[in-house]
């Protein structure tokens, strides 16, 4: 593995249907292995419009197998660009059992490894509960081993938890990588829409300190309506980023309200993460005699 | 207890006996009250100089009980000036066992608690290995009640890790405090010192969102020097700050190099971290079923 690994974050809007969403996607990978990357992220559920508005027993008809349609699709251009893709899929395991997935194509076309959504959000106009059933991987939180390096994926709602991230960082990831939909309310104010975006990019930033690990997060672009309420819809704000390992801001896309797509890319550099936890060794004085709380409620 | 809490962060040089360092803590805190304060944070070992830039055992002799002198006049100050006051004391629990103790004084002059640091730093010029105990209370992380709330208070080092913060909110904490000595190796370019107070300060906002509570953090400024290596010393880095509870930057003070002190204020409005939690549930998700791993080294 080199020393270096070239990396893109891929900032897009997501058509209605599958075929025109991944066309957009595939106009994306393509440009992000042009310009050399050997690893390309895409946003959350990519591969189609952001369903979880309402709660509609229908919209299960989008779920797909894995392997399946999109992971062969993603496969393919993993093989002929020669590029590690971490994409995401509404994933069918088994009628009545339907995930939010992540899924890691290798450079060689093969499925690296998936992850399912560990932490579900529920709120006005993201109701994934309704859809997702949470991941149940023995052991949780496990990077993906790759060609380039072991992949610490994760999902949206998990950015919030510093929890994800160290345990991610504790089994041996050198990336973090969150494929994401986020946007605003259209009801809050501007300096509340602000705080969000901040406070947003703030844990994740967080993330990256605490565990010396470059953090790339890919958000959707661009208002999706609500297709039973058409008064209401989500403006998803863009401003997917790339931290390094010190938290220092290395790109970050812009949140355009016109919804074009935004590549974003960085050189990692795996030796910078060693370098860091032998100048401020955090991992040393973890007091793991005195965490068990963590693992209640309150 | 009011809804808004007012609230002062001191930042100041630390004088070499605890007599002068002691004074320019007094004339801040007698500054924090007039100016409305209900609570002041004071920096870390504020009583003296900063000893852990070597390991020598003469040092030990800085050492006090609890009660003890500071504790003394920290709760004389308190009672006068109807003044919660956070100090640190560089405790003598018994010879052999010495911790690094973060004190609460309440508003009536009355100990309300301590917290023994326990997460200790052990670098070039931040001997605290040699110095410090870790502490012990069981459970750890306790919150210590006051009359103007719970306060999580955590010292320096305890605040790159997320596990004690996350811990102090799962226990009631409503405000997070670090009383702090950081400052800058001079070897280190300045660009690598932009990252490290860059880091510094992120890694903390984070613990505002992901926890939805206000941080508060009060280092020392200026330069002291090193005893033993009069080439060697350490630029404090001042730059305290108070962020809000959704990790919105509410005051941050200088890194001013002439090491003048300086305060800070802000109105903390309690019902916000209820609010954020309500609309933003991240309690109510986490995978406390996922998490074990979190209490085990890698």
């Amino acid at each position: 593995m080199s020393q270096t690994i070239k990396v893109a974050v891929i900032q897009q809007p997501c058509a209605d249907t599958a075929g025109e969403a991944m066309a957009l996607s595939e106009d994306c990978l393509r440009q992000a292995a042009a310009n050399g990357a050997q690893l390309a992220l895409l946003p959350e559920l990519h591969n189609g419009h952001y369903f979880c508005q309402e709660a509609d027993s229908a919209e299960f008809d989008r779920a797909e197998a894995i392997p399946g349609p999109t992971t062969e699709k993603l496969s393919a251009l993993a093989k002929e660009l020669q590029l590690v893709i971490v994409g995401s899929v509404f994933e069918k395991r088994l009628a009545g059992v339907y995930h939010n997935t992540a899924v890691v194509l290798d450079s060689d076309g093969s499925l690296a490894g998936c992850y399912r959504k560990m932490h579900i959000p529920d709120d006005p106009g993201y109701y994934e509960k309704f859809y997702f059933t949470p991941g149940d991987a023995e052991p949780g939180f496990q990077p993906i081993q790759t060609s380039i390096g072991k992949l610490g994926v994760l999902v949206c709602w998990d950015q919030w938890y510093p929890e994800a991230a160290r345990l991610m960082a504790l089994a041996g990831a050198e990336l973090l990588l969150y494929p994401t939909a986020i946007g605003w309310d259209p009801a809050d104010d501007a300096a509340e829409q602000q705080r969000q975006i901040d406070a947003w990019q703030a844990v994740q930033r967080g993330h990256a300190v605490a565990n010396h690990l470059p953090v790339l997060t890919a958000n959707r672009i661009g208002v999706e309506s609500n297709p039973q309420q058409a008064s209401q819809n989500i403006p998803f704000w863009g401003r997917s980023f790339i931290y390094g390992p010190q938290g220092e801001l290395i790109a970050e896309a812009a949140s355009d309200p016109s919804g074009n797509p935004e590549l974003l890319y960085a050189e990692i550099n795996r030796q910078r993460t060693e370098d860091l936890r032998r100048i401020w060794p955090f991992f040393r004085d973890r007091r793991i005699d005195a965490y068990q709380r963590l693992i209640t409620r309150a």
